[in-house]
C-alpha cells in the first residue's frame, strides 16, 4: 500500500484532501469549512461556530505557559474566529483531556483562565467533554455567534482596490515565543540562570495572552463599517493574505513601510537575529484581524482613536507584493505554521 | 499549595467543579452544561450543540479498531447527544491531532468513516481543526442540530409513573471491547493467536461501530410522541438513570425481567467469567436511547415493528430501584466509566 507522509502534504494540502471529501448539501448549511468559522442558517438568523484544538508539546509548552493563560488564549483563538467574520461569538463549547500528571487545583487554574475570558467577552461555556489523556494536556473549544444576513465578512469577497487594513501590531507573539523558547534552554543549560523577561514583557504578554480584538468589531458598528473581507492572524499576515486574495481571486499590493512594528520588535529581532520583517510577515498566533474595505469609506472614516493601520490594497493584477522602503517590489510567500 | 488528585473527585466532581464556575447570562442560552447537548436559541429556532473528544489509548485501542469505524464512532457519539434531546443533528465540526507516526492515507481512512457517517445521517461537516500531536491520535467532534421550541427531551422533566423505555440492547459494547482486549492479549503472548471473532460478531460491531438511533426519532415524529426525558447511554444504563432522576428529583423501579439482554450477551458473559447483570447495568458506549414517555401514551403507541423496551416506571418515591426477577429489590448505584 502506497504511503505519502503527511510532511509531503502539509496542514493545508490534507485540509484541503478533507475538504475535497465534503460537500454541504443541507439548506441550514450557509458555509462550511473554508473560512474561519462555519455558518448555519435558522429562518432569520445566521449562527457561526468554529472549533480548534490546543496539543501540550505542539502548541504550548507547560514550562512557560501559566495554565491560568492557557485558558484564556484557548477562549481567545476561538473568539478570534468568530470575530473575524463580523461577528460577535456569544457561547463556547470546550473539551479538555488531561492526564494524571495534573492535579484538580491545576485544573481549576486552567478552568480560571476560561472564566476570566468568558467573563471580559461576555460568553457563555454551554458545553463540551471532560476526559483523561495518556500523556499530557489537550483542550478543544468551539465558538458560536449570531449575526443578522448581509453583515458577515468572508475571506471571498475582497474587492480590486480596496484598502487592506490590519488591526494592532504585529511580530510580538512570535518574539514572546522564541524569547521565552531562549529562556527555557538558559534556565536548562544553568538553573541558575533565572529568566529576566522585563525587557520583553508586551512579546511576551502577546505570545501567553493574546486579545481577541473584539473592540475592532466595536468600532466597524459605530462607524457603519461592514468589512468586504476579514481573517483572523493565525499562522502569520503573508499567509492570511495569500488566503484571502487566493479566496477572492485577487492580486495585493502591501507597503513595507506601511506594517505596524513597534520599537520592541526592531530590538528583540536584532538581538535574536533574525530579520524583522520575517516575524511580522510569517510569525503566527497574533490574532489581529486583516480586513478589507472600500477606499471612500476608508476614507470617510477617523483611525485617530482606533490602532487600524492601512498596508496597501487588493488589484485584479494577480501578483502578489511587497513593496519594500527601496521601492523594490517583492512577491509574497506562504511560510505559515507547518507542525508536521 | 494544596494538590487535590484528580481521581479523588471522579469525572462528575471534576464536572460539578467546573459547572459551578459558570453561570450562563445570554438570552441565546435556553440550557447550557447539564444534558446531552446544550440549547440556544435565535428568535424562531432552538439550537443545539454538543462535544466530544476521543483519545488514543483511552476511548480506543487502534490495534484492534480500524480507522475508518473509528471516524464513523466519533461522529455517532455525537449525533447521539443532538438526538437525545429529541433533535435531529446538521451540522458537525470535527478536530483531529495526529502524530507523524501516521500516513496520509490512514487520515483518509479516519474521514471515510466520518464521511461515510454524515452520508448515512444527512450531516454537513461545516469546520474544525486539523493540527499535529507528538503521541497518538486525538479527535473531537462538536454536533449542531435545530429544532422547534417545545419538542426537546431534557433530562429534568421526567414525570413520575412515565414509563422508562430503552432502545435496542443492552450489554453488547461493553462485552464487545472485553472480547477485543482478550484477543489482543492473546495475539500478544502470540502471534500465531490469529483472532476469530465470528461468534462475537455483534458484540464486537456494537463496540466498534455503534449507531446513533435516529430511527427511534423518526418513530417518535410518525407518532407524535415527545418524550419527558431523554438520554443517550454512553457510561451504561445505571449512571444514564441516577442522571434523569437526579435531575428530575424522582426514583424509579425498572424490572430485571424487562431489561433488553440478547443472547449473545448472556453467553459472552458466561464465557467471559462477569455477571451479565454488570454488563447490562454498567457497560457504557452502548448509545442507544433511554426515555420516558406517559402511561396513556405509551399503552396507545404500537411498539411492535420498533425495538423499544419499557423498563419500569419513575416514582415519587426517591428510592432507584432494580427489582430482580426473584422479587427482590436492589438499590442501583452509578459505576459509570471513570478514565481517571
Amino acid at each position: 500500500m502506497k504511503r505519502t507522509e503527511i510532511s509531503d502534504l502539509g496542514e493545508f494540502g490534507i485540509i484541503n484532501q478533507i475538504n475535497s471529501k465534503f460537500k454541504n448539501t443541507k439548506p441550514s448549511t450557509v458555509m462550511g469549512i473554508g473560512d474561519d468559522a462555519a455558518v448555519t442558517s435558522t429562518s432569520k438568523e445566521l449562527i457561526l461556530s468554529s472549533s480548534d484544538m490546543l496539543i501540550e508539546g505542539i502548541h504550548f509548552d507547560l514550562s512557560y505557559t501559566p495554565l491560568k493563560h492557557l485558558g484564556y488564549k484557548l477562549v481567545m483563538v476561538n473568539l478570534s474566529d468568530i470575530l473575524s467574520m463580523n461577528c460577535y461569538p456569544s457561547q463556547i463549547l470546550v473539551n479538555i483531556a488531561i492526564s494524571n500528571k495534573f492535579s484538580v487545583e491545576a485544573v481549576d487554574e486552567l478552568y480560571e483562565g476560561i472564566k476570566f475570558a468568558c467573563d471580559e467577552y461576555d460568553i457563555d461555556l454551554i458545553g463540551g467533554d471532560t476526559t483523561s489523556s495518556l500523556s499530557g494536556l489537550i483542550i478543544s473549544c468551539t465558538a458560536i455567534g449570531y449575526t443578522d444576513k448581509g453583515i458577515v465578512s468572508y475571506r471571498k469577497n475582497a474587492r480590486p482596490d480596496d484598502i487592506i487594513c490590519v488591526s494592532g501590531d504585529l511580530g510580538r507573539a512570535f518574539l514572546g515565543l522564541l524569547i521565552l523558547q531562549r529562556e527555557k534552554n538558559n534556565f536548562i543549560k544553568d538553573p541558575n540562570n533565572q529568566p529576566d523577561l522585563s525587557n520583553y514583557k508586551n512579546l511576551v504578554e502577546k505570545q501567553l495572552r493574546p486579545k481577541a480584538r473584539k473592540d475592532i468589531i466595536d468600532f466597524f458598528r459605530s462607524n457603519d463599517i461592514i468589512p468586504n473581507c476579514m481573517i483572523d492572524i493565525s499562522d502569520g499576515l503573508s499567509s492570511e493574505l495569500l488566503h484571502i486574495s487566493n479566496s477572492s481571486n485577487l492580486g495585493f499590493k502591501i507597503f513595507e513601510d506601511k506594517l505596524p512594528i513597534k520599537d520592541d520588535v526592531f530590538s528583540a529581532s536584532q538581538e535574536l537575529d533574525i530579520n524583522y520583517l520575517d516575524a511580522i510577515l510569517n510569525g503566527g498566533e497574533e490574532y489581529e484581524l486583516l480586513f478589507s474595505i472600500p477606499v471612500d469609506k476608508f476614507e470617510s472614516v477617523n483611525l485617530d482613536k482606533i490602532d487600524i493601520s492601512p498596508l496597501g490594497h487588493f488589484t485584479n493584477d494577480k501578483r502578489k507584493l511587497l513593496v519594500e522602503k527601496s521601492g523594490k517590489n517583492r512577491e509574497i510567500k506562504s511560510k505559515g505554521w507547518n507542525h508536521f
